[in-house]
């Protein structure tokens, strides 16, 4: 039997965090075995926030990096540009002359924007990206679309205007997808205790060089509690940071230094950054490699493209001959 | 010098009747001497209202075929299907990712639909067809567009579309167009006086065969000054459209006739019928040669889809790489 589909567009928006490693990257390469697996830098999806050309551009390879380099395999998977398949755009207004606005007033974004009063100074890209992303899932035959709990509302978008478009033309033109949701992870806390986030600012890269890694995990908060006192493990961000990258053994012999007394946190924040930089040296290694060869990216991503290409032009077919648009 | 760029869309929703004939079809096929003209069905706004694929692509036959009976030239100007250049709905998008809200909520058809309390059943494309259009218009670096009154707004948003992408992305990589106002036709009227409209189902149809024509002439309607009487053209319906269409002693002579009694409607109506029936006679001829012969018809937007395409590369170009979307 042919594999399920699986589909997963991520937004080129800087350097890989733990947060975004262990919640979607690490889950999202391991679909490549089970699944015919489709990966696609959204850079369209981008351009609502960046406006500028070579930092989009750079975005994408590192993307395109970080994703080989955590063994995305390019043969096996198709790792592609968003933009390399225009035609999402053009399905896209398909799907918006089906969609009422109602439905897109109640994306989650739009209404947060709504709340704090400023729907008039959003980009209309912004309201409309659901109607993008619908297209981007469709347009591949997706069945399966990994997400996390927060975006289980897209694809249940997506499925309606599939629905929609499918019941307006008569016939089944679009593949209607299911939401994969992921497991939760262990939440990932950041420097300042509160969850990873690029919007708090409190991350750990670990694909930096070691001295900005050792940086950023020597500046993990944690209490006054001092160096000679039994320190709680269960409280401490340090802790949680270690437990998530290290074996049984290993946890139950910090959590001993912790509770021991005489181990301060500057002693638990250096075996973190140490646990880390080894854990991740040989990522890192070949991110720096493949980072450094943008033809090479360039190939991957034209392969990639090259890839998803039959699928695309077999769904172009479909809604332009159920619409009427296009050539017959 | 090189000629100017006039650049128009129409949506092809039909057989034109005499409101389209002199307010817009006659205009605009006028300017294809003095500018270079780009002239498109625009099937994709037609999406918007038309899911039917048959009804769909016979509409863009049928607008084409009248294009050419009126008088376009295919060699002197650029005739093609909107969907012909798929482009659009990629220019689209990034427009959109500069567009405010604010801006698309001030436009008259979503402004209607909100008053009438439709605001949340409208469909996304008709709330987003004004970003579509000014697409239409910056991927054929047009220079003039020929409106109408009531759309001088759809130019204004253009520019300023325009404005905020060049802005955004810091050069000139737009042409900001100018929209051409069209002097007022004397109004049309309909078969019942009204602004003759198809939402006012008031039409006269001069291509038609000229049973149906003369039916539809016979139904003007007027008042019921019998036979013998003197009657006023200044307030006659009949007159009025006679008069669009008669050279001066014509007028003269039919002005008589009101005034001098014994003259019916029904004599105007025939009078008017025949007058129609003459001057369109070469136009219907044409027109019906055409409509049945869809295979040249697709020549002939081919062959003005491969007129504008260099045009459309250079400005994709262009916005790709200010933006950064697209192979480098």
């Amino acid at each position: 039997m042919a594999k399920k589909r699986s589909l997963s567009g991520i937004k080129p928006t800087g350097f890989p965090h733990l947060g975004n490693y262990l919640g979607m990257i690490r889950p999202a390469i391991d679909l490549q075995d089970e699944y015919e697996s489709f990966y696609f830098a959204a850079d369209y999806h981008a351009l609502t926030t960046v406006h500028d050309p070579k930092a989009l551009r750079h975005s994408v390879y590192e993307l395109t990096a970080y994703f080989l380099a955590f063994g995305l395999d390019p043969e096996k998977a198709a790792f592609f540009r968003q933009s390399d398949v225009p035609e999402v755009t053009e399905l896209t207004w398909m799907l918006d002359c089906v969609t009422h606005m109602g439905l897109l007033e109640r994306a989650h974004a739009y209404k947060a924007a709504k709340d704090e009063g400023r729907e008039k100074e959003i980009s209309h890209g912004l309201f409309s990206y659901p109607v993008l992303m619908a297209s981007d899932i469709l347009i591949y035959d997706s069945d399966i679309v990994p997400v996390g709990k927060d975006q289980i509302q897209h694809v249940e978008m997506t499925r309606d205007m599939a629905q929609k478009f499918n019941h307006a033309f008569g016939g089944d033109y679009l593949k209607l997808p299911e939401a994969k949701v992921r497991d939760d992870v262990a939440v990932v806390p950041g420097i300042d205790g509160r969850k990873m986030s690029k919007s708090y600012n409190n991350l750990i890269e670990p694909l930096l060089p070691p001295k900005k890694l050792k940086k950023q995990c020597m500046s993990i908060e944690t209490d006054s509690t001092p160096l000679e006192d039994p320190k709680d493990p269960d409280t401490c961000n340090v802790f949680a940071l270690y437990k998530l990258f290290s074996s049984a053994d290993e946890i139950m012999e910090m959590r001993e230094n912790y509770e021991g007394g005489d181990y301060g946190y500057g002693h638990a924040k250096l075996a973190l950054y140490e646990k880390l930089v080894d854990y991740f040296a040989p990522y890192r290694e070949k991110y720096v490699d493949l980072r450094e060869d943008e033809e090479y990216l360039e190939e991957v991503l034209a392969h990639g493209a090259a890839k998803v290409r039959p699928v695309v032009e077999g769904v172009m077919d479909r809604v332009r001959s159920a619409t009427g648009l296009g050539r017959p």
